[in-house]
């Protein structure tokens, strides 16, 4: 299995602070030693650091814990390999262009019965039943809709529809982006927050870290952080059920199964930590 | 304009030393300060960094300096813009999938008329002339290739056709790689060297820097460096001809305009430095 980590914010924020928690989970506090990467969206543009070595060993795992990259939507994950070698083009986040935009891609479990999934024009390069999974769900999107759709509600719930299907397979909690939102799908092992003012402190679980998100943050800022399990020991995270999906945008929970949220968009504030 | 850099080798080979000539290039010995980005190919997977900032001011240009990555098939930029503003969706290379394998790319010079080129499936993110003929050219090769050909000199002459017609819309000096090859074209600065025992000195134009490849290397080595303008001013580079196009695979040249070259392929020998 795997852990993955998200980030959506109102403001250009550093993921340092979390990333070091996960980092810790590739091969010190946690057993997945076989590659990690994160992909940081910059308007339509992106960057990946991605790494087959374990994360805590790392030279570059430590320049992005060290060299605050500000996003407004970032995917991360650290593997612990089941289907396929521990190889470069194996590890996550995986990467598409669909409809003028990229997509980058992230998940934790395993899946049975993929390898017959219709991918169309997206040919996996890797072995992984997770770049499959994304090759297929994109070939879904391109099929069901000819652009972006207006309707994004329609979008979501299709997206969520996939993710059902995946899910009968075996285990699929997902992160996904364009950059513009974070959906993410659990089948079992999900949880996020969300963290506004008044910010406090915050403690790191796998390491002894403690950050003040006060200094750190305007009163405007928002951020959610997603994750296989919560990161910190002193706030409240919120635990997916299996089969819920969540749409994040701007920080803000945009979108459920439970319907669509009217999401709050403050004015935008200097960039923060998180 | 901008400025090229690639590499071809038959084993795993840091490019450090070129690296960092061409990232003094990246502001300080040169005018290119609208960006930077390389990507290493390992096995079939990949890695970039990128970044619109200065290379000459890039702590993540310094990473790639000081930490080898060992590649055979390398392809690296530095932009000064002119289509397209300076953002990340912007920076070179570009990398997206065909027949299952990431094909990555960089431009030098500057199109005109480009704009109407059908990219097919291949939808452009951001807005430069580069990232279009890329899309085109990969729209091309699936038209004219349901998989990638077994017979590889069709392939060469097709992409050079390809080229041929960018170039007939204004300067285009080119970088491709798979990962198994790297295929160059040349409107008008291109150059490359090739090293192989007996090693020697080498000494960068842009940086008192100095190297001696014998130190680093192996007899059975044999790395290409491709760069818009030589690097070092004690050795022979080829220049490239307006038109001409030359595909290195494992270091050794394989393919140009005037017929097929049967590469030597020396048994694997130790990792070394470019």
């Amino acid at each position: 299995m795997c852990e993955l980590l998200g980030m959506s914010a109102n403001v250009p924020t550093d993921i340092c602070f979390s990333f070091t928690g996960l980092m810790q989970r590739g091969g010190n506090t946690g057993p997945h030693r076989d590659g990690w990467g994160i992909t940081f969206y910059e308007g339509k543009g992106f960057r990946t650091f991605k790494d087959p070595n374990p994360s805590c060993q790392s030279k570059i795992a430590e320049l992005v814990q060290q060299y605050p990259i500000k996003s407004c939507a970032v995917v991360s994950h650290i593997r612990q390999a089941n289907r396929g070698e521990v190889k470069l083009e194996n590890t996550h986040p995986f990467t598409r262009e669909l409809w003028g935009r990229y997509w980058t891609f992230a998940h934790n479990g395993q899946l049975s019965h993929y390898e017959n999934l219709p991918t169309g024009r997206y040919i996996p390069v890797g072995e992984t039943d997770s770049e499959l999974a994304f090759c297929w769900l994109l070939n879904q999107l391109e099929q069901q809709f000819i652009a972006l759709p207006a309707d994004l509600t329609a979008l979501y719930q299709f997206i969520a529809q996939c993710c059902d299907k995946l899910r009968s397979l075996g285990v699929f909690n997902m992160l996904l982006s364009d950059g513009e939102s974070v959906f993410t799908y659990c089948s079992n092992n999900l949880h996020w927050i969300t963290r506004r003012a008044p910010f406090g402190e915050a403690s790191l679980i796998d390491e002894d870290v403690v950050i003040d998100f006060q200094q750190e943050t305007t009163p405007n800022d928002v951020v959610t952080v997603i994750a296989t399990q919560p990161l910190t020991n002193n706030e409240q995270w919120h635990k997916m059920r299996p089969g819920e999906y969540c749409v994040f945008h701007l920080g803000e929970l945009k979108a459920t199964n439970h319907g669509f949220c009217a999401p709050q968009l403050p004015p935008n504030a200097q960039p923060k930590s998180a």
